[in-house]
């Protein structure tokens, strides 16, 4: 005998039980699109596919509409008012119909736009990136639609055709629909969670600051014969005044690099001690004989959740074959700097330019410019939306969820908090192996299916959820 | 009044000085040839400009041939056989008659191979490097062949069409050869001097030892947000490891680096002290706005007599317009350490290995290679052929020569050293702003001529002395 507050929902979950056949059919329907973002060859299909998902959604009983931009068009897609009135809280629902570019094609198993379903593995480009994520909350939102149950929110979804190139029209987007767009948070399910048993919540991304640094010696490249021995060499030069900045335990050694580095509670520590990890596996898999990072915090805190100051490129003097006898005339360093709360891009190119000043011998002269810069972000794993993310996930999954910070930057992320105000839950359906943005892209139609009713179980939890004023 | 036995000289050096503009008139004939080695299209002016310097050494009464060998002939000329008998010490003369490319055309202000006179300079392609140079010895030989001069030495002059590519097939040539041209030494006039108050005898070389290093980190380049803080960063551990082998004091600091450096004599230190050195100009020549060197050694010093450690190349990760946010899987420095007397190559190569291995932290794998290498060349400025040489020039330019050491290599004497077992007296006519090597070079008639004087001197002043057996 089921409860009666919990009927409508059980309407809801078995409606989605029932259709998972469909929905599969719909998928694959949706993933046959070759929306290749980036190969202008496909903008007609870009345009179909937009098209497709435009007659999905109005089929499901959204109000939708293609909004044209500076480049591939945005879907929106809203539910219809509720009879009793506006006061629902609303959200939105971010994802995008764009794919990666399939290329190598010879690396695929089967064509990567003829899904290809083996097992429970959906094989196509963008099943798990991003078509097949969002589908799952598109397919939540039919069945309050199709029963007939009452939302608890109302829901906008915007999905782009340009997240795989960058998201450039996407801000002034939001900017020109800022007031037809204000929703209490956003839901994007489009990272990654780290095991069938592991639902997870990303609730914080780390920054990046970007620099450049070239020391400049003689005017020209010189013979090391002739004149080696009496002037600095600035591969040297440089290589002295990067080796100062950081030590042999793994810390960024610029002074006050981490006095804005807000401490890791207990409470987060502990959750990222749930998260599976194993040391050789994950050695293996990047193929180092040694992990090495800042002493005292775990791979996955040094990954997610500390910042680095990492060389992405080293140029300098002759790089063909054999060897060439000079002193270089310059030498450079690409770096990039990943922040965490509350680090800033700004204040932390001012501790790099400022050391690296300080540091630089007068026998070359340096250069520093800074290139972009993200801010990190982070949203309480405590606050209501976030816990109320996590009784949906645990509910859909069956697994108590996990609580992860990832590594890397979603600039949409910042570009919502920034243009809408508003705060993102990630809620990445996403498997390890899924080969997002390689050959042979998959989804896993459990966590397909496990999406549906975790979007189902959210707008319920978040129904009497509204964020701080 | 002529004291009797300086009779024979004063008609060797009035024949040079009546002669003069006939010499210049043959200098510029010499120098139409474009003898390009370097540039097939040329093959046919090499034979021409070879043919061209056999009938002329013919002419002067020298036995001469022209052998081939695998790339461009060597053109050998003998001075003929004493009636005396054969018991005259022997030298060898070596030159090239090959040029460099005379690349890039329209920075000439004259055609390259059109001879042209500027006061006393002649500027053409090959003018100060070689044929001028060499051309110097043939005239004061010629001197003492059309004089009926008795020469006091036998004297085989070599001179050889790819010094510019690398003298390829001269090792070669040496080896078969090795009977005919045995000898007391080997002059060359291919190298500089100071000014025209500064006629130089260059005594040593330094050598040279090249290495490669690589680092390897992980098996590809690293998503720098996803796995960065959790395995070492191949490029910074290349700088750390890099910054430790040279300090703050410009030494090289591999242990054991200097343990076979040939501590400089109180003479020689005196002798680069009478060297003209002019700091700032030469820091404005070099672009750089202070010099930098191992301290307690003057720059004449620090370029040609102490050991350096130079990185000539430094390659990793993403270097092109902006930033890619990666840990680059590897990074590479191409190094090349100058060497003086008594290092070796094998030796300072067995360290540099040593050391490498012993700092490279486990986090990142190692590969050094080493590449080519030469032993530096010294000859005593003391011996009784160096100090022969010291008073031809002396006597010649009228100045107090300088000893000086050079800061390259010069692969060929350490040939004629192994394979003829002579050591080579360099006796360099260039000028600093010959440029040889670029556009606009020329040679100075009054190096010329001081160069005819001086070997003619020369063969005078050796005729008494024999090596050590």
């Amino acid at each position: 005998m089921i409860p009666l507050f919990l009927r409508p929902m059980h309407a809801v979950t078995n409606y989605l039980k029932k259709n998972q056949t469909r929905f599969i059919r719909e998928l694959c329907e949706y993933l046959k699109f070759p929306s290749v973002s980036a190969q202008s060859e496909h903008r007609a299909d870009m345009v179909a596919c937009a098209n497709w998902l435009v007659a999905h959604c109005n089929g499901l009983g959204l109000e939708t509409r293609l909004c044209p931009t500076a480049g591939h068009p945005v879907v929106v897609a809203k539910t219809p008012r509720s009879a009793a009135g506006t006061d629902r809280p609303r959200f939105l629902v971010y994802g995008h119909y764009d794919v990666q570019p399939p290329e190598p094609f010879e690396l695929w198993q089967s064509p990567p736009f003829e899904p290809r379903l083996v097992g429970r593995s959906l094989f196509a480009r963008g099943a798990t990136d991003n078509k097949g994520q969002h589908l799952a909350h598109l397919k939540a939102v039919e069945a309050y639609l199709k029963t007939g149950t009452e939302l608890p929110c109302d829901i906008t979804f915007v999905i782009e055709g340009e997240e795989e190139v960058g998201s450039k029209s996407l801000a002034a987007f939001l900017k020109k629909h800022r007031k037809e767009l204000q929703c209490e948070a956003i839901i994007i399910s489009d990272t990654g969670m780290p095991s069938p048993k592991h639902p997870a919540l990303t609730y914080a991304l780390r920054g990046i600051a970007a620099f450049e640094i070239i020391l400049r010696g003689p005017s020209r490249d010189l013979h090391s014969g002739i004149f080696g021995g009496t002037v600095d060499n600035p591969a040297m030069a440089l290589c002295q005044l990067l080796a100062k900045l950081r030590d042999a335990n793994g810390r960024v050694a610029i002074p006050g690099f981490y006095d804005d580095v807000e401490p890791l509670s207990a409470y987060e520590r502990k959750q990222f001690k749930r998260l599976p990890f194993a040391a050789r596996q994950y050695r293996d898999f990047l193929g180092v004989a040694k992990l090495f990072g800042e002493r005292g915090y775990t791979p996955i805190e040094q990954r997610s959740a500390r910042p680095t100051f990492e060389i992405n490129g080293l140029t300098s003097g002759y790089q063909g074959e054999g060897s060439k006898t000079i002193i270089p005339a310059w030498a450079r360093a690409k770096i990039t700097a990943r922040l965490v709360p509350n680090q800033t891009p700004a204040r932390i190119s001012n501790l790099v330019v400022r050391h690296l000043k300080r540091l630089c011998p007068p026998s070359v002269h340096l250069e520093v410019t800074t290139g972009h810069g993200a801010v990190p972000y982070l949203v309480s794993p405590k606050n209501s939306q976030a816990q109320a993310a996590v009784r949906a996930l645990r509910e859909a999954f069956g697994f108590e969820p996990v609580l992860m910070r990832e590594g890397g930057s979603i600039p949409i992320v910042n570009e919502f908090k920034q243009i809408l105000g508003a705060d993102s839950l990630m809620l990445g359906l996403a498997l390890p192996d899924d080969n997002a943005h390689s050959p042979n892209e998959k989804f896993d139609l459990g966590c397909f299916e496990k999406g549906q009713l975790m979007s189902a179980y959210l707008w319920r939890e978040l129904g009497g959820v509204r964020r701080k004023a």
